[in-house]
């Protein structure tokens, strides 16, 4: 990629709308885009002023390709921080084509992929971790994950890793002064002082670190496997849940042909419901051919919720009354057998937060319902039909995420090439403090110091390479 | 729809891109943008100057949704004619639906389908063709089209009938104001120009009716019939066509189950493909089950291609003898059936323009491809595999197109609507003739020019009522 060359891209979704919004960036936008451009009250667009709108036609010769708006920013007060030009035009997939098209023809090539935050970040507009965070923000979904990208876009977390850097560099600075006197034997970096930072630091990044766990649920939103048999509810479970949220459901291909993800945002916060229907067909303990692909879901899950049909459930009251049940319904299940199964969920993922939930609880008697309560320890009663226990469980559900961060608007990583240079960053400054402990002479310390400052620098670009460059911005769409 | 409201909508495609773009117009569109954009910059959008783009975040409270630009236009210079704000947000789903959700929360209302137009035309900013101009222009898809819609949003239509209209309503005038002078039996209206104009008028309106034919295949695109037996080469002849334009194809459901519908651009033009294959499975006359269908297709088409495959058809040639190619190919045809066929398709249709085309020549000696060309009149060759003759099936195809209207840049209908209008106006122009021919008065006259002023006022909008643009702007998409 050269940095001199003027790139266009379609800056808005794809397909055909009111308008739509073409980007011009580099030395000659101005220029190419005035080629194109004829307006009676703009002539040059090179003389108007940055953030001025003006009215004209895009022509390729004498035919007139639309009617635009077009838009002056000049350098450095532009997205890139190089001249740009944007062309608002009719929305037409034909239209947006041709005016690329004469753009390309005109001197421009075509942008990759995220190339106009690249330029951005080039040119110093935003550093690399506010660079991630605009992809971040355009994949956003749920008030969480666009929290989260908002305050990393506007350099929540950069500030943070920058302020512990320059405080570091100022150490390193002194400390490697020190060898220049080394026959002197003074000390300009106050080891007190110095002790105290290492231990500052040290804190800050072991925080930053465990808010990883949080951050990455946050951003993707939190798993939550529902295990059960068929026909308990599963849907109307998420229907329930979804009825009062108005919220986004997609169903995102699962990983296996059994599992079908559904997004749902409760209280802001996405939840990424795994079905793992459709594997036990007919058997009553969790055994049998499906278990396996149960298992694997269930480990990649936050949260369980094993959800069973209260109503077939076979207690010692009215309900354990066969002849008086069985035409309505086929399938009962003994109470011992569905104490069993929950069990043995438990015991194979102690870790993981289980949840017991009585769906169609509306069919039971308030005797029949104190006696299941009374049998499972735990137990979450729910209506998907009526709506009973919806907004009860919801509340358990927030209660598995840890907002309080995100409430206090602290720092929270959501980014794993982050979390990998904050962990690398930790080695180095506990061997930096493993050295003071031993009287490590200053030329050691400066070594680790440097090493970690390198892993501070990563994350915010101030060190990069075109590989790490690439990977972040092929991620992008074009256009961005 | 109260005109004094300020309405909002996302103005660009749905879905995810690097920006998106979400516009507001109305009374109070500055006032409501400026509750929720914050900028050090630019404190109150209504101090800035019309035309100028801001950088700013817009706000929620104290919760940040995102850092957008925004843009003031200042009536009546904004497309509406009003107070308009554009803000250019991050592409991201969530934010659009944040901010336009906070638009709602302050103030504005949902716009409908092309109420921004709507509005453009009720403030003046356009008249009515020209209005509908504009969707026609984001659902253009080829050059031809394109041209056509850009051309009418231009107003060439609407001037043209303009100019008409006030010549006429001129003499009108005069004419109306003989009746306020009976008695004195004086004539305003110099009775010779008037019969020019009339003469003038009814040439002006000829043309444009008859020029609806071009219009309107121009606009939708040359419905193609391709008939022929199974696996002649159909699908390999619109790749051929294809790939030299690199245009949009596009799989349109058609009609019944048999009919896919290709839509290619060639030299500018839209061709719409229709493929009625699988109708004829092995007969080898056109009879049988599926003839309706095919022949409903081709009663809608404009052009019928009878395709056939060449190296089958058994010549007095070498092809003739059958042991030689029984084992290359099971199926082999009398060419005197293959003659029947062509003459019913040609008898059944003999308002269609048929192209005969025989492919796969590439598989023909030059002595066979000799003697197929002498038994069949008008025949092209065509190899799909080599690429021959496919330029000259191109030249065959926009021959029929009458291109020489859209060349000179002459006035083309492409609107129904305008189409009706304009037959009306011709018949009211018609009697005022048989009026003048007939010696009929001034007052009776006067009635029958005013009933064509009605409809040349249809078509610009000066006459117009609520449901006709309810029809009108219920075609547009929301946001325009």
């Amino acid at each position: 990629m050269t940095h001199q060359e003027t790139i266009v891209a379609l800056a808005t979704p794809a397909g055909a709308g009111a308008i739509a919004v073409i980007r011009l960036s580099g030395k000659e936008a101005i220029t190419i885009a005035s080629g194109l451009f004829h307006s009676i009250h703009a002539k040059e667009l090179a003389k108007q002023k940055t953030h001025t709108v003006h009215l004209g036609h895009i022509k390729d010769g004498e035919r007139v390709i639309d009617e635009v708006l077009a838009t002056v920013f000049k350098n450095p007060h532009s997205y890139t921080g190089e001249d740009v030009v944007e062309f608002s035009c009719h929305g037409s997939h034909y239209i947006q084509q041709e005016i690329i098209q004469l753009c390309l023809r005109n001197g421009c090539r075509m942008a990759s992929p995220g190339e106009f935050t690249l330029r951005a970040f080039l040119n110093g507009k935003m550093d690399l971790s506010q660079a991630e965070a605009v992809a971040d923000l355009i994949a956003s979904d749920s008030e969480a994950s666009h929290q989260l990208a908002i305050q990393q876009m506007r350099g929540g977390f950069s500030n943070e890793i920058k302020r512990l850097r320059e405080e570091l560099l100022n150490f390193a600075s002194l400390i490697e002064l020190e060898l220049d006197f080394a026959e002197e034997d003074v000390e300009f970096a106050n080891r007190e002082e110095f002790q105290k930072l290492i231990s500052k630091i040290t804190k800050v990044l072991k925080r930053l670190i465990d808010s990883f766990a949080t951050g990455n649920v946050l951003k993707n939103g939190i798993p939550v496997a529902i295990v059960g048999e068929p026909n308990v509810g599963k849907s109307t479970l998420l229907n329930a849940l979804l009825n009062e949220e108005r919220a986004i459901v997609s169903d995102i291909a699962g990983t296996t042909r059994d599992a079908i993800e559904d997004e749902i945002t409760i209280g802001g916060i996405g939840f990424r419901f795994i079905d793992t229907a459709g594997i036990r067909e007919t058997t009553d303990t969790i055994e049998g051919l499906g278990i396996q692909r149960t298992f694997q879901k269930m480990e990649q899950a936050q949260v369980v919720i094993y959800l069973f049909d209260a109503s077939v459930v076979r207690l010692s009251l009215s309900k354990s009354d066969d002849s008086k049940n069985d035409t309505v319904r086929q399938v009962q299940r003994d109470i011992s057998i569905l104490k069993q199964d929950i069990e043995k969920v438990r015991n194979q993922f102690p870790q993981k937060s289980l949840v017991v939930l009585a769906n169609k609880v509306d069919m039971l008697s308030e005797e029949e319902i104190n006696e299941l309560a009374s049998q499972i320890e735990g137990l979450h009663l729910l209506s998907a039909k009526t709506g009973q226990g919806v907004d009860a469980l919801k509340k358990v559900l927030l209660d598995f995420v840890n907002t309080g961060a995100l409430r206090n608007n602290e720092t929270i990583v959501t980014n794993s090439r982050h979390y990998d240079a904050l962990l690398r960053a930790l080695e180095e400054i506990i061997k930096v403090q493993e050295g003071i402990d031993s009287g490590l002479s200053g030329d050691l310390l400066a070594i680790d110091i440097r090493q970690a400052l390198y892993y501070f620098g990563e994350i915010t670009g101030e060190i990069t390479n075109d590989d790490l460059l690439g990977n972040i911005f092929a991620n992008f769409c074009i256009g961005k």
